[in-house]
């Protein structure tokens, strides 16, 4: 038996596999970085340096948040329940014009504690300061895929676009050896990119061969726009302009036509479905179950705190499962292990980092989680798989490892200074509310 | 300044009243089971005999859960994604047809625990066995309106339904002078019940002056049987009965015309909301900004955890407000204030229980709890009301009262063996099983 680092034993394995394997009292075990043993053997007969004693517990990959603004947590409880554009033109804006860079580290510091202490391992982000993204989930050793938002407008960050291709550029060069941090390119949206820009940003994804990110078929409102500007729906102007292919990630993908699922579909396109957003934003429902069965690859995000207000994606699998069902008024649809699939080894392929993590099996990057079930909302236990999507909560994680190393344990977490975070994040939010009030809009 | 038992001091308090005050800083005061005061004042002046320190969290009343079936907290996730029929005829009721009074007992204590923990101080029930249900209750010190499931079958409780009526009439009488615990006459519903006892269900009801209950307009299918049987929509049939007044409860309320909801409205009839099971069940979407607009007191419930499957009201509260923002197409629809209130006051007035308790006023029951917002999934905090909707979950609470009595405190019951309750659950769950087997259907 080789020698490893850290075994987690006594508990329920979902390794979300192809086989979707359930490994009743299996055993995990990881040397490095990496998942050396996945089985049900002797408990007595293996050893590890560690000894993770999951007592009972659910083990599985950690979780992946396919689309989220991870920063925007020192927004969450700003301004809810208004129309979509008093939100933005008199609060997110103004307040995203005078964001620094430290705001952002902050914020995503913020973010990074919440999602290691709901049991999330891995996060794709859109925003601003994404250099200070990086840094802060190097620092929280959290696994990321990153990239700058480049819109027309000038950006408190990098000023012009041209300026903001030669950032993005410089974070991919920056970044391409780290364990943990991967960068995209990421044009916002196709109605604050121009045609120019879209093209020019699918270039340097290509060059790189990294994915190229954009909100997609959001609203109702994009799509009248993107009609009015251009004459076609989004999903034939991303065809006219040649991005749609493989590399690329759409997220939200609300407003879609059958033919434009198949079209998807065929170019190998992913999507990342973010149901509570799209709720509270009342944008609508993305067609998953369809985008399913013509076999798109869909993954599963939060979007940022200020649409949900927090990045739980245990809640957001429990609202996905049952917004279809009531969509399709059918109790079978997406049942509960095709959305777990979704935010684990779905969402790892939907990044394109399905040979890292999203399950659990040799090789493959040891992200791990333990859920404990000895509560009440989760006892008994019928089944992992519907306790896991409609009963548990994202604080009913115990232990979470990502790229080998614990970062939770027992919910404390072991390299973050949460007292410090927290303290941070209540600074900037009296920034928030003073460069409000500078704007004429009284928050809170 | 008079000598009180508890003190709750040094958070944010949101007291629900008419006029919806929120508190900084603020002070409630406990004297045996009552609120003698709540409001802005010295602390220092102020003494009890036991201080609670909210730690600058948000203080608020005890949430109340408007429509469960607790026992059903022994079936939770045993049977989900399925469609209703095979879930109802091949898994709950051959189980329900061998449950015992022990059975809900444990099942009620198991609920109950999970209730205090996730802040809810109140609920409503109807199930079978509910003299046990209302034992349970008073051991977890909980406060509960509680009724016996009548319908037209024979009952494993009470056997045929003129000993339903008796059985009900019973319960009102033993309990009639319990702090805690008030009695319902609860016909299951309009598909299970006949005119005749529907008929003598509101007659009891009404000689005892206390709440008629029961399942209204639910599904698509009720609608089309209740036609087809009565050739009148279900509210047409209650009126039909004379059974609409402001001593009814209806549970779900998912069909209704606009003209229906005018009559409910100006009958008085009172509504409880459940979108978790209603989006689980695929049963549809109830027209809540609609009944709220014409006047209707509507409260929000989780429904049995079988169709959920946790009875967290912070999640419910999420889902109600994005589900109608969504179905409205409208963000400032389901407003978190008036979501928070459904879950506090205006649950307790649909309950008829306003009186005693849902708001944190002098002369009310003392039913409080504390949420602590020192984590990094409520930091910041700009609007506490916006947190508790949006943000929240139910173990985010760490203090509960119920009728003067701290019954949690940091997040450690305190009258109740959790241990206990969790190995007895954990026993009753493998009779299920064994009962499944036994009428050839294997769970989990």
């Amino acid at each position: 038996m080789q020698d490893l680092d850290v075994i987690v034993k006594n508990g329920t394995i979902l390794t979300m596999d192809p086989e979707n394997r359930l490994l009743e009292g299996g055993v995990v075990g990881v040397k490095d970085d990496t998942i050396k043993i996945v089985g049900q053997m002797d408990q007595e007969k293996i050893t590890g340096k560690k000894v993770i004693d999951a007592d009972g517990g659910i083990v599985l990959p950690g979780l992946i948040n396919g689309h989220t603004h991870a920063a925007m947590s020192l927004f969450r409880g700003l301004a809810d329940d208004l129309p979509l554009m008093d939100w933005l033109n008199n609060y997110i804006f103004p307040v995203e014009s005078r964001m620094d860079a430290d705001f952002v580290h902050a914020g995503t510091l913020l973010a990074c504690a919440e999602m290691i202490l709901s049991g999330t391992t891995t996060f794709c982000d859109m925003y601003l300061f994404e250099d200070e993204v990086a840094k802060a989930a190097r620092k929280a050793e959290m696994r990321c895929l990153v990239g700058e938002v480049l819109y027309d407008f000038d950006s408190p960050n990098y000023g012009t676009i041209e300026n903001g291709f030669e950032y993005s550029e410089s974070l991919i060069n920056k970044w391409k050896d780290d364990p943990l941090v991967s960068i995209a390119v990421e044009p916002h949206s196709l109605f604050t990119c121009s045609p120019d820009l879209l093209q020019k940003a699918n270039e340097l994804a290509l060059k790189y061969n990294v994915p190229l990110i954009t909100h997609l078929a959001e609203t109702v409102n994009e799509l009248n726009d993107i009609k009015e500007r251009y004459g076609r729906t989004p999903v034939e102007h991303l065809q006219a302009l040649d991005l749609l292919g493989s590399h690329l990630i759409a997220d939200h993908c609300v407003h879609l036509l059958e033919e434009e699922i198949e079209v998807l579909a065929q170019e190998g396109v992913k999507a990342i479905h973010n149901p509570e957003s799209n709720m509270k934003l009342a944008s609508g429902i993305a067609p998953i179950p369809e985008m399913l069965h013509k076999g798109m690859i869909i993954g599963l995000g939060t979007d940022g705190c200020a649409s949900n207000n927090n990045l739980d994606l245990f809640t957001e699998m429990d609202m996905a499962a049952k917004l279809h069902k009531l969509n399709n008024m059918d109790t079978t649809v997406m049942d509960a292990t095709t959305v777990l699939r979704m935010a684990t080894i779905e969402g790892a392929k939907a990044l394109g980092m399905e040979s890292m993590t999203g399950s659990l099996e040799e090789g493959k990057k040891a992200d791990i989680i333990v859920v404990d079930i000895k509560k009440p909302h989760l006892t008994p236990m019928y089944n992992p798989y519907s306790h896991l999507v409609y009963a548990a909560r994202g604080n009913d994680v115990v232990h979470t490892m990502i790229n080998g190393k614990l970062v939770m344990e027992d919910r404390k977490l072991l390299d973050l200074e949460l007292e410090e975070i927290l303290e941070k994040a209540r600074e900037k939010s009296r920034d928030v509310l003073r460069w409000l009030s500078d704007s004429g809009v009284k928050g809170g």
